[in-house]
């Protein structure tokens, strides 16, 4: 089981010292989705917060028409959760799929309850880690409302590096609303302006 | 200056001690923003939190065509700041106007530091606070994508309860992303609906 990843992810933010990267360590599961298989589905009660070490999972919920939306991707370096399932004990909206085979690690929530107690550090770390998730999701809102199609590609490349090489294309158009059709043509488009 | 709503709200979620609260309350400052006029304009920089006391604002933004877009209204208990300008010193890509005169509490950037800084408690209701706050983000931009107009209204109705005789119908419409008159019409609906 590797941490490093995920040890550096947190000590980015803020300092911890090599007793309570330990002590975090000690408390982490390794967990394996093969490509396919769920994290989590809807109606699951999610009780672990989640990290990806390598491989991609799409976060997607399916619409009144049966069509699946897909609301992000989550790639390494990445922590995944349903926050109001974690939180409420709720049944999950929105379901959590392995797009390639996944490797993450896992904290169940007595366990990182105990280590945001013992380490006031972590307690900055989730606030930042929350009033940077929501500020990616109201940039999300506001480009999902007003951005042409060829923007929300762009937005897309930016922040998926190398992702849309690895992924079924037609899952990049159901995170930017688009037919396949459509989306081929932008990434035509897009192979001229940069060429 | 009457600080008890807002002790109330976050004692509601962790405790204070009388001293902590007195710390809190001796840092905030009041702030009146007379109807019609900015809290924030698009472009300042955000360097205070915001405690709402009594009256309502607007959260906007000017999309590409002019239109004005409301986000969401900050009434009475709620906390407004612009996270991403408060974090970033970037410019403010909302606007923050008063619908009604509107009394506020705030706390400027290094006061509220030096208070998560000194009371842990504070650190983890700021935790909780954005993890609640981006919940209601994710409800809101799954509803602007999947739901009918009417049931948005709908959940409105449920969030501010009683805003809508409190404020134009144009900005009900505008956070509804429809016309006032399709408004007009959904009113009537649920007037009969539920007479």
């Amino acid at each position: 089981m590797n941490s490093d990843l995920l040890i550096a992810n947190i000590t980015k933010q803020v300092p911890l010292s090599t007793a309570e990267q330990h002590l975090f360590t000690s408390l982490l599961e390794p967990r394996t989705v093969y490509k396919k298989e769920y994290l989590l589905r809807q109606g699951d009660i999610c009780r672990h917060d989640y990290f990806v070490n390598t491989g991609c999972l799409k976060i997607c919920y399916t619409d009144e028409k049966g069509i699946e939306c897909v609301t992000k991707f989550a790639i390494e370096n990445w922590w995944v959760i349903d926050i109001e399932s974690y939180l409420y004990a709720s049944p999950c909206f929105y379901y959590y799929q392995a797009v390639e085979d996944t490797t993450l690690l896992q904290i169940s929530k007595t366990n990182l309850e105990h280590l945001l107690q013992t380490i006031p550090a972590l307690q900055q770390f989730m606030t930042t880690r929350w009033q940077n998730s929501f500020i990616a999701l109201q940039h999300r809102f506001v480009q999902s409302l007003s951005l042409s199609a060829e923007e929300k590609y762009r937005l897309f490349r930016e922040k998926y590096p190398g992702l849309e090489l690895r992924i079924p294309q037609k899952l990049v158009a159901a995170y930017l609303g688009i037919t396949p059709e459509f989306l081929s043509r932008l990434r035509k488009k897009a192979a001229t302006d940069f060429s």
